[in-house]
């Protein structure tokens, strides 16, 4: 009997374990409300067989924006805090690279100069300083930057940024058979640093802006380059665009926090059967920032004019949140 | 013990299959051959635990091209032959749409004009044909067509000229823990109508030429409309740059037929690490087509000059395939 024994108890802890796992809260830094609640039901009618609203897993697909719903976007997007970072060392090397007064004024790490050219100063200090390298050395760029760069508000690495409870609605879905996306107006190169890691997101189900790329023999290697130019803006129409193109599926389930992503999150709602939107409205100056309609960086104005209507959870941070950042409690 | 014996009847019925399936031959259209061993033995040391070429799963990456690798490419692309048929359909309807000589020729099914006036005229023909629709009406065309078309010479539905033995061996590297993506000339749209049941390969991961597409409200609905012009040629180093795009990683093995897939089958043994490249070299006049090195479509000079110096394995169709098409014996 003795060699018995260990076996059954082995597989009474099995099973204590999968009862425990069973009952535990996959979303513990969601307060109980009814946006929590909201979610949960969806996830549950979506994922029981017998459910009226079954979706079988194969079509189950969640898209999220990153910048402002799964990470934080102030008081500029991370990346572009990066390229100026970036473009300041590069002008070290090589000041002539510093053709222009946008240019100058990012190298300076002067930000205020900088947003008053709009997007269009945004896209030239990228180009300027993501371009002329290999994926490969860029990525290794990106992630030295990563390990060494400090949020100026927070003092936090920017990769601990990232909101606790979208790492577990994340990490809940996955657990419930869907497929998580990023799909962002960040750069796609840039996200595939820490994505993998942040967010249990592997690099092929990361869609995002991205520059033009080119092949080449680098000393007798081939050898894929970022060029000068972007090639595709993941933004606005540009998101259900790119995810038509790149998944080939409509999502059932879309969450994003700017007017960037309404497109995405309407084409989402549009759908047959179950969809749901997931709009992450920041009102915790506290904590975190406050903004929507008149802010420069994550503008929303049709998302809380429309979504709604359209049968979405409007997240309340600072009342539906009961933790912010991964990196700090 | 009659509750019991049934259940170890059982027991003793899965052990057996179990074995019967481990000792199956999983490429069983493959001759014995150097050319099969070799294919064989690289995923086997990829996949061993304890093989110092071992690779973990997430990085088994595997792309193929489609035409005249996974089906037939002769006498032209079959999507070029769903164009012409399409855009004959459409001329019957709106007979001004035929703007140019080419397209009256196609129109006409006048293959050998059309095709005299190269790839130019192909593209001119697709897009044509392609646009000024949306993509689940494009994708329902094509899947009428698929029903009804036959091809001349075989008489055979065009999905099911696919290989039977590339259809085994995209399903033998799914077993071992691989993920086999389609990386095409072919438009997108078109391969994602039959590549799942052809070749168990889902809309995620097929990677093909696209043409711009516009996000649109059509009565009210959102929807994603097929435009014209070409977005992306996915050939020749498109096809590296593609797959670093999408997939994010550089596959272990890739699979191909043309000069169009040189540079992705180039990009994948220029990795570090265990690499195959598996070109098909189509040398079957009797069972199929004999062609490379001058013919208009699928032309092959780089891949059997270069290939076998990357270690590329050469597979001759009519010595290493015991049959052709899966539509057929």
């Amino acid at each position: 009997m003795t060699r018995i024994l260990p076996a059954l108890a082995v597989a009474v802890t099995l099973s204590s374990f999968g009862s425990f796992t069973a009952s535990a809260d996959p979303l513990p830094s969601w307060v109980s409300s009814g946006t929590k609640d909201q979610i949960v039901e969806f996830v549950t009618a979506v994922t029981t067989p017998d459910s009226t609203d079954y979706v079988t897993p194969a079509d189950r697909i969640a898209v999220f924006d990153n910048d402002g719903t799964l990470w934080a976007e102030q008081p500029v997007y991370f990346q572009f805090i990066f390229a100026m970072d970036r473009l300041a060392e590069l002008a070290k090397q090589d000041p002539s690279i510093l053709t222009t007064p946008t240019l100058q004024a990012a190298a300076k790490g002067d930000l205020e100069t900088v947003l008053q050219g709009g997007h269009n100063a945004l896209i030239e200090v990228v180009n300027a300083s993501h371009s002329g390298i290999s994926v490969e050395a860029f990525q290794a760029a990106v992630a030295d930057w990563l390990d060494t760069a400090r949020h100026p508000e927070t003092n936090l690495p920017y990769d601990q940024m990232t909101y606790q409870p979208m790492v577990e609605l994340l990490r809940y879905l996955r657990d419930e058979g869907f497929q998580t996306y990023i799909v962002s107006g960040g750069g796609l190169h840039f996200m595939r640093v820490f994505a993998e890691e942040a967010y249990g997101i592997p690099p092929e189900q990361i869609l995002g802006t991205y520059a033009n790329t080119t092949y080449e023999q680098v000393d007798g290697v081939p050898t894929v380059i970022k060029a000068p130019g972007i090639a595709f803006i993941d933004d606005k129409g540009g998101k259900p665009i790119n995810i038509e193109r790149t998944i080939g599926k409509r999502p059932i389930l879309a969450g994003g926090n700017s007017d960037g992503d309404f497109a995405m999150m309407e084409w989402t709602s549009a759908g047959e059967g179950p969809r749901l939107g997931v709009l992450i409205h920041h009102t915790d100056a506290a904590r975190e920032w406050a903004y929507d309609r008149e802010s420069p960086i994550g503008k929303l104005v049709d998302g809380l004019d429309k979504g709604p209507g359209m049968g979405w959870v409007i997240v309340d941070m600072a009342q539906d949140w009961s933790r912010i950042y991964t990196g700090a409690n």
